[in-house]
């Protein structure tokens, strides 16, 4: 007996026999003596749509405009799921972004939300009725239609089961919750049960695209239980985020890769100042996304600076750093293509050298080179070629899961 | 110089072509330094298309949320023309029937504006922005969003344009005005140039889809000057609708039919009281529309009522009648079938005797029989057998065209 809030992506809703599929979870969980909060996803694939519709009239859209043509998707999608439920007999109400209201800054296409204004929810819920919210989307002081940036339902859903002070925040999507790797890389990927707010923040900044990043951060600030799970799979456990600082023993938890990296290698004058400041400046002024970044500076010597970018910034980056080559006083720009970095998640790794061992051994048996590497408390990233990358994840993938 | 509203309908905004072209309208009108403010209707077929996807769900949808999914249509239009016109270097700004906010009654699927609020937009029209609204739509005063019904964007135009004080309402459409006749069933129906709100309003009854009914109440309530024209003619001159009671001279407008209509005649018992209001009332209470009512009553004798309702309604019309025969103390019901209802509108017809003695000779020379026959002061409609109407129609038409 608590407030619920349930969260349905875009596919879980695609069509009225996946909109079914979906009040099942909702009338299970009433009748269960539950109040329950819905959010849900613009269908399919109806904002891709959109966005195309609207390329046709301009490449550069008025961003306030752009905000209203995108948040009718998950306003179509809130009246449809409460006829379900109604047709069903259950009565429901759906809340669209600025009934709610959820207040969120002046960002259009970005916003993050401010505030949300409880009342209107907590009296449909007081009513019996199932309350089906609008993804997505918010307005802003000057009462405009804002959005939260693609996956920003998730942020919604996990929002909204803060404010009400929800006993949890269950995400449905189409997978069975979070995996140990690609299951569609490496057969044998085994689901996590448990997993950390922070695992799922490294996990989800790599690109695994099962839970969107900011969702991850308001449910960790408000310590929200979040499970991730099918809503296809009738016995689905699903993935269950918490705060499991104090795990002592370190367990691995997941691996992935990410290629078509760029490896830029910038050799610097010796009287150098600011060397790697400048460049770090440059490139988020331009909103080139970085990572790996190291610097080395041998006695006596020259500073190299190290880095890694997506293949799709390297003519920008490259025009960047010629423009500025004399004034950062550059002395060699080297640049490798065709990187990979694999990325091992766990609760704490790095303190544990068996692990590591075991990790560099892998690759070391295959004669697999490594260019990069980066560690943190819950993560390992190395950089190595991309023709070798799946193979070395399916390897490491194959020593860690049998053996932590 | 003034405030000049316009209003768009679904085939004039159905893609990027012709929103280009909606686009030439309204910046001409803006360049002429008028401040202009856009009524826009769903785009194509979007209403239509969300009817159907409702219908997949349910063939009763709970009305709060058909309007929140039939709202979406006009939301993706006004972002769309803004879209449009920031490209070719004009500043506009979108306002949804919240935002503005336009107050109406409760009425789901069929609401009625209240108030609108001018302030928003006049404060847009004095930064000089163009000002982009989306028909057809309004919220309540509980916050939930209402829609005016199929049509209801002309409504919302002409209603801006009474609380903004604006010069004129142009209403574009894909025809060049109203018409004489149906141009698809009368080759030579001529556009008319000048029409009174009351004869627009008796043809917008009869069905010709030119306008909406409500939006002619409200244009001659206020005393708007409404312009119909086309979007796609450059040199549309359109139909003006002003007050022009005082036009002397009997003029003919239009004339239409209606076919798929059954005459009921009921003969009723002798001793009857309130006959006559039974029946109507019986009709209206279950959304059974009847024209052509009329009473016979002859001296000691029984009376007998007749009326005319649409093919749709005969099944329910029996079946309702049966269940009341005793209680209403009918003797007798008679129905007709394939009957159809010819209606010539104009002002000042009923008091010269020279025009109805022209369409009764007409009718007469052509041996069709009249069954029913009403008139008001600017329309005559008869009754006739359907295998005659299209005929019967031209006849007329010929013979008040080229004779008033």
């Amino acid at each position: 007996m608590g407030i619920i809030v349930q969260k349905y992506g875009g596919s879980s809703v695609a069509n009225t026999e996946k909109l079914t599929k979906v009040c099942e979870h909702i009338i299970k969980e009433y009748e269960n003596g539950n109040e329950v909060v819905v959010v849900v996803s613009a269908q399919g694939k109806m904002t891709d749509q959109l966005i195309k519709e609207e390329k046709e009239i301009t490449q550069n859209p008025n961003k306030r405009e752009h905000d209203v043509l995108l948040s009718v998707g998950e306003q179509i999608s809130i009246a449809k799921l409460c006829m379900c439920l109604e047709k069903k007999g259950y009565s429901a109400v759906s809340l669209t972004g600025w009934q709610i209201p959820i207040i969120t800054d002046e960002i259009h296409s970005e916003a993050k939300i401010k505030s949300i204004y409880k009342d209107r929810i907590l009296n449909y819920l007081k009513q019996n009725k199932i309350v089906v919210v609008a993804g997505f989307q918010g307005i802003n002081v000057d009462g405009d239609i804002t959005t939260l940036g693609r996956g920003g339902s998730d942020t919604t859903a996990v929002a909204l089961a803060a404010i009400l002070k929800a006993d949890k925040c269950d995400i449905y999507t189409d997978v069975d919750g979070v995996f140990s790797a690609d299951p569609g890389k490496i057969s044998n990927a085994s689901k996590i049960n448990n997993i950390s707010y922070d695992e799922m923040l490294e996990l989800s900044s790599l690109g695994a695209k099962v839970l969107h990043n900011r969702c991850v951060e308001v449910g960790k600030k408000y310590n929200i239980p979040i499970c991730v799970k099918s809503t296809f799979l009738d016995d689905s456990t699903g993935t269950i985020l918490t705060d499991n600082k104090l795990i002592e023993k370190p367990k691995f938890s997941s691996i992935t890769n990410q290629d078509k990296l760029v490896k830029f290698i910038l050799l610097l004058k010796k009287k150098n100042n600011g060397g790697i400041f400048n460049v770090i400046n440059l490139l988020q002024k331009n909103n080139i996304k970085f990572d790996m970044l190291t610097q080395s500076v041998e006695q006596q010597k020259e500073k190299s600076i190290s880095f890694c970018i997506s293949y799709l910034d390297l003519q920008n980056t490259l025009k960047l750093l010629y423009l500025n080559y004399k004034n950062y006083k550059i002395r060699k720009i080297k640049h490798y293509k065709n990187m990979s970095k694999i990325s091992i998640i766990g609760t704490g790794l790095f303190n544990y050298s068996e692990i590591l061992n075991k990790i560099f051994k892998t690759l070391y048996d295959l004669k697999i080179d490594i260019y990069m590497i980066t560690t943190s408390e819950i993560k390992i990233s190395l950089l190595i070629d991309e023709k070798n990358s799946d193979f070395a994840l399916r390897s490491i993938h194959k020593e860690l899961i049998t053996n932590t």
